[in-house]
């Protein structure tokens, strides 16, 4: 597998391209994002689990219903959730897509992102797709920059891999930051490939791969109305089709984890405020379930993510966090440690603390990159969740996102 | 009921202090409180339950299983957790305390707040447990002084009220105001009451009531390791022992419901950071079960929260934690109106926005009392939680809150 440029049209046979329609005030940003593949795709999604749904995900889940699918259509500034007539605004992007690219409405994947509960109207849609769906090109960062929202760069990644031989191409982009909390897919995520599986399989692929990558990610601890991550495989790499599990499949599965893990660290480092990626890697688990929940606990915890915005290796506050996580752990058998590019630090053994110099702690934990590891000595599952450190400017961001 | 001054010296036969003994630094702060009746006392406690216990929860748990306690003991600065000598250090509190009032060590209760994982030496309480001792009088503000953490005020309560026309008072000190989460006991408060009731209506009575009190209050998602509420009732206002449920029980309950819920109010709006005290009602719930888990859903929504901080009405978060709170709702259901001193205003119908003034909204907001108010419409279940908002100083407290 080999990193490459491209992101969403790197893969054979896909466009995009990205242009500012007028739903952001904003006129030098971005807010209308179109990927097309020449031939229809097999399709996969996955959505949040919010009970209260953006129209969007609504009119998607029909749109893939079965299985297939052959463009994205999203706009940032506006989420088209809570509004009465949103549906039909969301049916109505994919039909003016349909009528600027002559793909069926019923084959466009529709998302929105943005603020919640503020009528979208079409206008400012209708009066630009032409010149998006005209621009379609090479233009997978332009795509990439139209779907943010208080993201503060572009998330774009490709790779390269071979199916039976064949070489094939995966490409994404992502956007996050904010209402980012590990249950299901926590922000959109769009995969574009070129390789020939069937939707089952991509399905499966997407589902197997998200519990331990996009399902492991918070921000805030706040799941969005909005989520989704949606792949569109359009075979042009003329592999023998994927149709069952096998070498294929799991070749194909490690290349998708590829793209979602790079993302997921993507999103949890540009978390709002945010000046630190961490990442907690919990192992000697009982099962992957306590291991899941012990990193995701540890991950959302307040008082952790603002220890580590401080560089304070306040350990007792990971400890706290194991104990409260619901998960079936002998908090006399933990140990933690802080690593980092600076080097690496054990603070706690068998749920006591250790002295350790306060000077090589702050070294360690000044880096921008923080991992901690919790050793759980109780058997052999693991598990890795990501997210950032809470700031002032969290604070700034979001004590006033409308206005 | 009527509410009196006095704190936990208000009732007859209790005295208290609070001491600067030296675990903090800052000569200026209190650290060392001590409570006490004349006579013994039936006992009722609810502690955290965070797997991560600190050594007094531990130790308490013993000296209250017989349902009797005379004095409680508390330091503030460190938490005595996860430390491996902690169950040795707690005893040892409570043995000072025996040696200096003549009370057995067995109906000691002892709590500690403070960092998580720093040894606790008994040295400084030994020096000072004397003069402790030896001052204890009509000392409520002190003792409250000396068990807050990052609490910008003290917190205490006291009523008067009637069981079988025998005047009885009833008193409280408490304490927050970081690490604070709906799971049990969430955080230390002490109560004194001269009425006559036994142990085990006594502890029915405080774990009743702390469904909807001290369980219903989120400050920041943490829930702390050493969380305790400690109730003794020495009985020396004469009154018929209340030893089953009826009338007496009731008004008891309802007495110790009142300082309860007067202390969650003190916590939230003193939450760290907090400029706002915020207050969610939820009606209109199918059970009693819902309506709690939506209210504590959006009142630990760091977004939500953010944006009461910059008076930003945005409803969207409101109705964004109602759907991710993983309770039976009906979102297409739900009205959301804020509340304040200054007004009142809807934001929200049947799960779509309705329009506003955005500038009668900031006015309504601006208060430092904020109401979301939810109706469900799908029952007759309500509940109440209480929080406060996000803000720069939160993280600035917890970045570095060790040094």
């Amino acid at each position: 597998m080999e990193k490459i440029n491209g992101g969403v049209c790197a893969p054979q046979g896909f466009k995009a391209n990205g242009v500012h329609c007028g739903i952001r005030k904003n006129k030098t940003k971005r807010d209308l994002a179109l990927i097309v593949s020449e031939t229809r795709c097999a399709a996969a999604c996955v959505y949040t689990q919010n009970l209260v749904k953006g129209a969007p995900i609504l009119v998607t889940k029909k749109h893939v219903a079965d299985g297939y699918a052959q463009a994205i259509v999203c706009n940032s500034g506006n989420a088209n959730t809570c509004n009465a007539d949103g549906e039909e605004i969301a049916e109505g992007m994919c039909g003016l897509v349909a009528q600027h690219t002559g793909i069926a409405a019923e084959d466009v994947v529709v998302a929105s992102t943005g603020v919640i509960g503020r009528p979208l109207s079409l206008e400012p849609m209708a009066e630009h797709m032409e010149e998006l769906a005209a621009g379609l090109g090479a233009y997978s960062t332009e795509a990439a920059q139209a779907i943010m929202t208080t993201d503060t760069v572009e998330k774009q990644i490709a790779y390269t891999f071979r199916l039976g031989g064949k070489p094939c191409t995966i490409g994404a982009i992502g956007k996050g930051v904010g209402m980012i909390n590990p249950n299901m897919a926590t922000m959109l995520v769009f995969v574009t490939t070129d390789a020939a599986i069937s939707p089952a399989m991509l399905q499966k692929a997407l589902s197997e791969n998200v519990k331990d990558t996009f399902n492991m990610v918070s921000v805030d601890g706040d799941t969005s109305t909005n989520d989704m991550v949606c792949v569109l495989a359009n075979g042009l790499a003329g592999n023998e089709p994927v149709t069952e599990a096998g070498k294929d499949y799991a070749a194909f599965r490690k290349a998708l984890y590829a793209v979602m893990e790079y993302l997921c660290r993507c999103i949890a480092k540009d978390g709002e405020g945010a000046t630190k990626l961490l990442e907690c890697k919990v192992s000697g688990a009982k099962s992957k379930a306590v291991a899941r929940t012990v990193a995701k606990s540890v991950i959302k915890s307040s008082l952790f993510k603002a220890a580590m915005f401080g560089a304070d290796a306040n350990w007792g506050r990971v400890l706290c966090a194991v104990g409260y996580a619901g998960a079936d752990v002998d908090v006399m058998k933990v140990d933690v440690s802080f690593r980092s590019r600076a080097g690496e630090l054990t603070v706690c053994q068998n749920g006591s603390g250790v002295p350790f110099s306060e000077e090589e702690a702050k070294r360690v934990l000044s880096e921008d990159e923080i991992t901690v590891l919790i050793a759980l000595n109780s058997g052999k599952a693991k598990a890795t969740a990501w997210g950032c450190d809470l700031t002032y400017e969290y604070v700034r961001i979001n004590g006033d996102y409308r206005t």
